[in-house]
């Protein structure tokens, strides 16, 4: 059975060879892998800004300074997981509805061979046939949701499908289980009251980017962990939950938001959440600078990627 | 009677369209308008870096961003305003007296009718002649003023019209009412020690950027409140009162202020303050990058006329 | 009857304001309208880079340094035309054929009262919209078109829409007339032999970029005249066109073009064409630097103007 | 008799030491010096982009990259010469008269003594100071003038003194003579008509941007160096002469120009003109890239100061 | 005995001049001189991004805006201190140990003659050859280090000197005391579990970066002096301490640091701490924008010499 | 046999997937491949700006808008060739003897196997090693060199080895043959007089960049095909070839050079010339904007290969 980590950079520097995600081999054939970071370039859903269909690059670039040990959770994570860099699923610029069928046919077999799949996105609305692929597998997912935005409109110019209703369509689609569900972080002005309370009315749990200074990262993943119980969890991460200081690359920026540093401490609180899937996404290169946008993506993947570490050191206690 | 409100952004999307503030209207006949976003495209006041000329169109573009719902303070803004983009006011680059000439001549009768201006610098010199506009009508000022910087020197190479002297200028004019007033954040290094003391030796209540993190919001917010009484405020926001890492795009960055959020909670804070005018100043569109500081100068804005919808949903109450 | 042209930059100057094309009034109500500057932004059809959506915005800024005398073709505009920016034609992004119709429906009626529009884009797509639009008021038209591809494909992933089949499209359903059709100056490198002859077989004549440089401008201009013949035209310039160091904003950029003098020469020997129609088109802002493609596509939207009362001014003498 | 050249970058690298021109000492005594290299940091007469102010400083910064024998003319220049960089002239920002008498008086001195002043703008109104200054020794000058602007208005905005009006006024003073003046490259969109005619009805003559490339750099020397006669000459170069693609970062650029080869190669083929003074004005460090505008500012002034050499080398001959 | 401090900013701009750390004179000659400040160019100890060879100019450039009375700890500097710019010493690109020997060669005698150098990198490398020349004069020193590594590596791909290793050269070399040096704020991926104990096994005590938010700033302080005790202190300040949001022009950037407000505490709070040199370092201003990072740069570098001033300031008390 | 080209873009979109160059697939096993694109991240070498390191990604990401059949050359590259990325050679940053034995080492198998190798920099240091590897397989050299500088110093600072040497210790090492080699485009300032002649004295025949201009493609290519005669050719094109406004992103940039179309069209003037190896270097990142520095070096790198299939393709007729 096949092992894969990182390449080793004592070996060959780390700005050396053609870029994967953490500089993982990059391979197809899924035996032996445990998790798979998977790129979903498209960004055709996007309503203001847009770009993020070249994000799994720009990630996969800055991905290069992660290295295998975590020292903030204090684990070596290729002592518990294999993991590869498994490309780009299928997409078509401009056509979202071929686009997602083309994602969720690529997607599903994958995550029925048992893999985690680690996503980049791609705008939010990838998020949708993340979740079709993911619940084919594992039924109706609890869905952890960091954003500065609900995402769950009914529709956007009479649209049913774009980066602004994935979470709508999803709880249509019975394919995520919003009592099971939570959204932490959105602020910034809205087009009208209502739109506060569709998340809720859905039956979302939502903590605001107003209430969210009042919890510790401690207290928060309680919330969480108290929210998912024991369904299959599917955690995404828009990166524009984070404040544009620190995430200026993205597509609707919300000023007002967490520091990075918040935003890893929150992740980290989550350890030995055993999630099936995630994504981070919303990341658009041309928008960014020093990479640090990129470079913050890159981080909060590889913190998801240590929570299935922990949560399989875990397991085998 | 006209009411002006954005443009629906569900049936034209938001980066469509002749760039006005937040998509209101550009409108110059003020006929049922409550506050009017005015530019003042001038920086000839600049000691350091110069470019505030663009800051209008900058934070014009950025402002397609925002909309009609206030989600922190929760309220429909344009349920009790109409508001509109006024355009901007004439100035002549390198002139810094005739422009205030020209300043002056034209905000006063918009002031006089009732508007509330939203202003949009600019250097921090512009503020004289909004203040000399806004007194002509309303007399005496109280000032509430966010800022690394006091700008209360004497002169500068011995001319007494710049960025570095409005509040002293204001002060001998007669225009502000020092013992009503209050500035909040200064930091960086000094000429010298007395640089420390002029602002209170005028008589102005000051906050210094080291004191500043001990104070709530709401703390904040009851100091000036005790401060400006009853007399009418004008509210003046120099972008660099925020750290350079959220507003790079200023003339004289000082390492050290708050954080975005920081500041629109000291702002929100300010809830039912009833200004007759404000301004928000200093961005230098050619040093931003992702448009992050005119970004976030936009939602100070956004946030300035929420405290004047609030302000008049209160009186209404 | 209403006579519009730019801002006296004398009195107010050019970087203020609120931003139309060349400081134009924004003038819905054509009466008194030779020509409408009018915004496409759009950029679902796009294969690689997108953004174009910004173009109009970032075009209107760098408009401001033009002035209305043409110094190279010694003509007076506005002695000959009344112009206004007229604003964005409404689009839907993601959504490429909702758009068509909705820019067609919205740009028909302007072409019908006699006003020629001066378009900006948006990608290479929306040509097709303003094509049907054109010949639904004028019939098949003559295209004169600028680029540095063909834009002649059947399709993209199977797709008939976007931004590489517009001319395809345009022959098929005989909005223009490739007889009296010419591109010129396509370049780099493609997918297959063939598609060098695709143009060619649908009735275009292609001049193509390795052979330019033969041409003087008189010499292409002649060529293109003999080729249109009579025929209402329609001018459409790409900007990639021209060579990446002047245009670097772009989609999809081939190097090895010809400078921004050569090109702007070419447009200024068309002297006295007379079309029905023209746009600039795939300028993606978030590329840019110091606006230089930004102006470059100002510039020749200013020239072909400029040819507009060039051929007004000749048919009045 | 001191003797002054660039530092050994055998010895110490290029990108070492407190910047200088070229790497030349920094010294204020003049004594056995033939050229200063000036900065002029001034920039309130800007009527656009603004920020020429720091020219000097990222010109120095680019210009560590210059080395001491001019391959293209093939002249070791400090055989010939003694050179420094003196620092900068005073200026007060914001205050364009007083600048002007600053600069005058700082200038005029260096001047009487002997020593050659290479000035470094500033926006193009400081050539009026510098002006002022060499006349003041060597009498009415003719004036070289590379540009994409005349620079001959009466006024803007009803005031006299900006950076479009320094040669008109410097025709008025007497400083220059403009029959044995000339501006070269003047192309861009005017106000009127008869802005083409004003630098002419002043006496000028005028090679404009259009007519240009019809000259071999042999032959537009000829040119001037017939014009100029025995007169005493000052060169000014605004960097905007050039093309935007090689010159991005200035006030008004004027898409069309010439390239940096064929500007550099119109200075070199002035081999041996005596001039009494001259500047490189209008860079705009905030909008650069890679410090290609700044360089090239750099290499113009190298190549100014090797006519300088060639000029002293001939007259040992 | 001459003193030196800053130009006086009020006579001439601070954007005028040749560019030295906060407008000092640039003296070689160290009569009458407290502290120098000294760029060390240098960056092939670099592993992964690079360019710190352009560190010591872009803080020069950015430190202009720096002024003599510092308002956070109250105290004129130069009452107390005579200062000056003493320029880079020399470095050889591409070779390090014959860098370390030029470094430490012209660094030794200005240690020698009592003044206390300021050190300006170049990538961390360089901070050996400080140490070793301060430590050749003051004997084995104590390290108070601010980084987000702790470049105690025994080798990076076999070769003992770069940007990893300098702590633990020094610990062997005998010129550093591990036993009174103390790190602070590492954090991010580390190869292998015991990365995290090497420098701790050396000797030096680690507040690492997760548990640096439970200190105040006090609490910092009181830690290091308790440290350090009265052996003799060298400072060194890795600007990637910081955020990347704050200090994104940095080599080998990681997420989730401290704030620039927090940095610039923990330093004030060292009050009186009586260091014998110090450095900041990792500039990389190619990635840098608006000059945050150099403007934080030499904030941090101003902050120190102000513990000098304060220092000082105690000594005559 | 197996047979290697690009990925199909109407299958997977050319934004899609793990970067290589021209979406080669990635593959390190050379049975049936005639060229592999090969990185060589290193920059010890530079003397000025840095961070080549980075070029063989920047020009990874640029290339995948190559398409496989060349319009200019006319040609369908993969009738004729197989070819792959067989990623980067290994280095040790900081080290260039040490790299240049790994770069050899690795890279003379490769040649060894019958493979052409087209190299992608690093500095222009690494040739030395390119030549090294080549010339072990196929003995003394004919250089083809693009470049602004002939780069055959004996030192800097006293060392052999960096990027301004290795032509002269090539000749030294009797691993090319200056009597057939050939250096084009060299121009800019220079140390002393000699430094014009080192080349000519080595053996090389020197068509600076002074004389160019006089020779069109086929004139040079005749002049090139002379000289290198019926040895075996490694062609060397140093971006920094092209003038600055075409390639901004390079280290020692050198104004006044040709066109990106010019430097396009030198190259495909030697069709069917059948080199052995060759390398595009000095592709400096950090210093790009909309990629047109990578673009134009990835496109040098595309009409390279164009001749090797050429080349073949002829040998076949």
């Amino acid at each position: 059975m096949p092992h894969y980590e990182p390449a080793d950079s004592f070996e060959t520097p780390r700005f050396t060879g053609v870029r994967t995600f953490m500089r993982l081999p990059h391979v197809t054939d899924l035996t032996g892998v445990d998790f798979a970071v998977i790129g979903t370039p498209f960004d055709t859903g996007a309503s203001y800004r847009v770009g993020a269909r070249f994000g799994p690059a720009a990630i996969r670039n800055a991905s290069a300074l992660q290295r295998p040990f975590n020292a903030a959770q204090k684990i070596r994570i290729f002592d518990h997981l294999s993991g590869v860099d498994y490309g780009d699923l299928p997409t078509v610029p401009g056509q979202i509805e071929e686009s997602y069928k083309r994602i969720v046919d690529a997607l599903t077999p994958i995550v029925r061979s048992g893999v985690t799949p680690i996503l980049l996105g791609g705008d939010h609305s990838v998020t949708l046939a993340h979740l079709r692929a993911v619940s084919n597998v594992h039924g109706p997912l609890a869905l952890v949701h960091f954003d500065s935005h609900s995402d769950t409109w009914d529709s956007y110019f009479g649209f049913k499908y774009n980066h602004g209703t994935p979470f709508k369509r999803a709880s249509e689609e019975g394919i995520l289980d919003p009592t099971h569900s939570i959204q932490i972080g959105m602020r910034g002005p809205l087009y009208d009251a209502e739109d506060l309370d569709v998340a809720r009315a859905l039956g979302f749990e939502v903590i605001d980017g107003y209430e969210l200074p009042q919890y510790s990262p401690a207290q928060l993943a309680q919330k969480i962990k108290a929210r998912v119980g024991d369904k299959p969890v599917f955690i995404t991460f828009d990166i524009d939950f984070v404040d544009p200081a620190f995430a200026p690359a993205t597509g609707t920026p919300e000023i007002g938001g967490p520091t990075s540093r918040e935003a890893l401490d929150y992740v980290r609180a989550l350890a030995g959440l055993n999630f099936v899937g995630c994504d981070v996404v919303e990341v658009l290169p041309a928008y960014d600078h020093a990479e640090v946008t990129a470079l913050l993506a890159a981080t909060v993947a590889y913190e998801l990627i240590t929570l299935l570490a922990l949560a399989k050191a875990g397991g085998k206690a």
